[in-house]
């Protein structure tokens, strides 16, 4: 069996923000020699999520205005009194911090329009780190 | 250690439809003969995605409404100039293209009213794939 | 390889509840001696949630009016008429049963803030499980 850790780094220019990933994923995948197995993508942050879907401008768009919509900042939130970013917060909550993918042939598995992006949503930040994780062998 | 990968595949019939899997997945992971790790069931899709809960025909109808309302096709997305399905991969990005399941003796770890289904949200198609990987011992 | 399987059991108060469960995970991680690899935090349950966040008072309240906000219980749902519990399926459906996580130098690999709960949908209820599986080396 054979496991494979590496993090990404990366800062983050505003507040709402989606960051495509796949290739650095991939070449963690590629680089890990793992056949068959597991990637788990995930973003050690609260207020930060991880999803994939097409890396097409005008949709880009769409899902960050979607995400505003369902989630609305400074909507009486009770941890605003604290930190101002329970939104975000919420968001990260149930979206969800990680995704993952079958690797398979020694490559991720996903759709021709399935790209990895890191979801801002409490940007800008300096700091953002996504974990790489490959189990398999 | 050991890996299995299957891919089932199955055509859709409706533009939203809840496709229940939890059989092929359970049998997937029967032949497997892999008795302790995780599986992970995975659409290759933009346009869709995986849950799980139970399978009664008037939940079944509820969760589809639901979604319909959280995303409405048509609000004035840019990505439906080019495409006109923005509001299913908005969809897919949020609730997610996968589910993971624990395996014990050699089962799929599921509750009594966890099935397993395909979310269609861009149908019908005439071919949606579903990776299912398992990994363990 | 190694794999780890444990059950957390535990009881629900309200009906909507977050249970800060991360000591618990983490313990299980610890014993398992599994140093690199993944872990499933995994709720056996069409009724409940897994999420991951900070355990802020103000914002798990928070977190818990959103989420009857995006679900509202009796919205005319069709399973209401066999359980009466249909928000709450929903809801699991769409936030997902599991959360996954790195395992690295022994260590359950989250942010400062990501604390992993259990969401309560459908409570109280004397018995809740959730499935903790690591598998890695």
């Amino acid at each position: 069996m054979k496991t494979s850790a590496k993090v990404l780094t990366l800062s983050t220019r505003e507040k709402y923000q989606l960051i495509d990933i796949t290739r650095s994923v991939e070449e963690i995948v590629s680089d890990s020699k793992i056949q068959e197995g597991l990637c788990l993508v995930h973003a050690s942050h609260a207020t930060a999520a991880i999803i994939c879907n097409e890396n097409e401008s005008g949709l880009v768009q769409d899902i960050l205005r979607k995400v505003k919509e369902i989630f609305p900042a400074g909507a009486g939130y009770q941890h605003d009194r604290i930190d101002d970013n329970a939104s975000a917060h919420i968001a990260s909550a149930l979206i969800g911090a990680s995704r993952s993918f079958p690797v398979r042939s020694g490559r991720l598995v996903r759709g021709t329009w399935q790209n990895i992006f890191l979801l801002e949503l409490d940007g800008p930040r300096g700091r953002r780190s996504v974990d790489v994780q490959i189990i398999g062998e």
